[in-house]
């Protein structure tokens, strides 16, 4: 069964055991975006969050996710991963610098940090992406809500987010300088 | 009487007639600190708050604040300024880059963004900065209080920052990875 | 006489009187852009610079650059400069944070920094905007320069650069990863 | 034979044979540390560089560098590398923050980038440390060498930095604001 934490429908270059391996000896490269929708200032109006169904039949909402590849860039995963989660008509505009916004840490046993993974342990390196075209969510994503910042970081959305994602979405909207007091 | 809300007290070359006349006429740039404790893997302890007395007798929390004078470099304003609000024993460890963790923009007209200074139009370059040593408060702060980032990140707490300051602080803990789900 | 190291061509709400006086008083805050063309993996492809004729009818190159006024926000100033200094149809795509990829500290004084300009203690922070339009340069700039990053850093376009900003040039294209060895 | 590039004499948890295996699979997550003396101000006095002998007997120069290791945290895997490389007696302050000043990204093709690695994909997070005790190199480094900023970005330093690392370590200085023109 694919895991439903943060599912990699397109393993790519390696099969599910090979990658399991993997994932027992050595923490696991991930990218992550939170998509916006940006006024002529930058000013961010709008947050994109992928809702998903869950194994167990509950909705969770996720940001765009994904491994980075072997032989792969972080470009090149970042621009394939918003591809799989937002379409190909998405249009993201990718962050000059690879430095992220935000560097989140996984681990398979709950509390070490607010994020969770039990399938493994993950490193993400975290960026904010403009995207200016239509967004059709793929794969197992139901459907992609554009909040307000503020509505975004409501706590009932918040909480909504899998494995502890609410505190690195308000990690990224703070350097955004998208916070409301 | 000098103002309350981001104290000069030692306007150093500046007349406060000076000072009005270019606060009339162009932002006026500050630098700002959050000041913190930190363990030996420069994970956040505690985040130091100060607590002043307003000319009208509220009790209200803030920042390590303070204007860069004409002819200083940002890093001497910055270890001026600690100096001033937590002693001269405190020994902050300046950051290796001067490129800020917050850029905050106060207007004199409330509600343009969720920071506020009726007196001027300010810029700060706000820095995370650890202490080691002792803080004994100088000046008009009364009392300089040490919270978890989990208590620091409290409404009520966030509520009694002044000038908007709150949304600030979450700002600088959030680049930090000290924001909490 | 117009200054030619940072020109306020449009002083706005200011005579250059008040303007001078203020420069006497407290730190002038600037925002400057590096100019780019980025590709579709958000690569800088070509850094955008300005050929200014000086007063001694040298020619320097410069980046865009102008002074935050009274009662501006930072994107405002930036989207300003932008159009000022690249024209109307350059369609900046301003960054999502305010936080600079860097602080540029100009003083009167020369060696105190690399950065120097003769008229005022100023600090700048400093973005790296793509643009995606047509760039007319305005002003009293002759022309728009198109270079790859190589050749950019070339020590000749280094040293052409006004005021020291070589080494700005350098931080601005170091901080997105277009530095080669 | 252990690699000469990135050392990992301490491999951990890990035999040679499984970590290969996971070489040929996924990228092997890094930290890299560049170790500075810096003043009260916070500003460079002096970079360290180790200075390695390879398998051929060349003498090359490097950062502190080292593997992620399976349930390890970015903050402990930085701090155990330190210690490795420089000695129990460095007393490195960690960061306030794990967003790093660069994300170096190795692939075994040279050319791909500047920074080559011929044994495995990775990826480092790179990161500015200042260190304030005595450093005794260990493991298989000769001697750590303190150069100012100006003599560490020398052409000849910079092309002695193996892998391709001296565009890593001008990206790290020119983060800190000391690079100069």
């Amino acid at each position: 069964m694919p895991s439903v934490r943060t599912p990699d429908p397109n393993p790519g270059w390696l099969s599910e055991f090979a990658l399991d391996e993997a994932r027992s000896r050595v923490p696991i490269l991930y990218v992550e975006a939170v998509p916006v929708r940006v006024d002529s200032l930058g000013r961010i109006e709008h947050v994109g969050l992928l809702l998903r169904g869950s194994a167990s039949g509950e909705l969770t909402r996720s940001l765009v996710s994904g491994r980075v590849f072997h032989g792969e860039s972080i470009r090149e995963a970042l621009l394939r991963n918003l591809e799989k989660d937002l379409g190909p008509a998405a249009f993201p505009r990718l962050p000059v610098s690879t430095i992220p916004v935000a560097v989140a840490e996984y681990f398979p046993l709950p509390g070490v940090t607010p994020l969770h993974d039990p399938r493994q342990h993950a490193v993400a390196l975290v960026y904010v992406v403009p995207v200016t075209g239509d967004c059709a969510p793929r794969q197992d994503a139901l459907e992609l809500t554009w909040l307000t910042p503020a509505e975004a970081l409501a706590q009932e959305v918040i909480d909504d987010l899998e494995g502890g994602r609410g505190s690195l979405l308000r990690q990224a909207l703070a350097h955004a300088g998208a916070l409301e007091a």
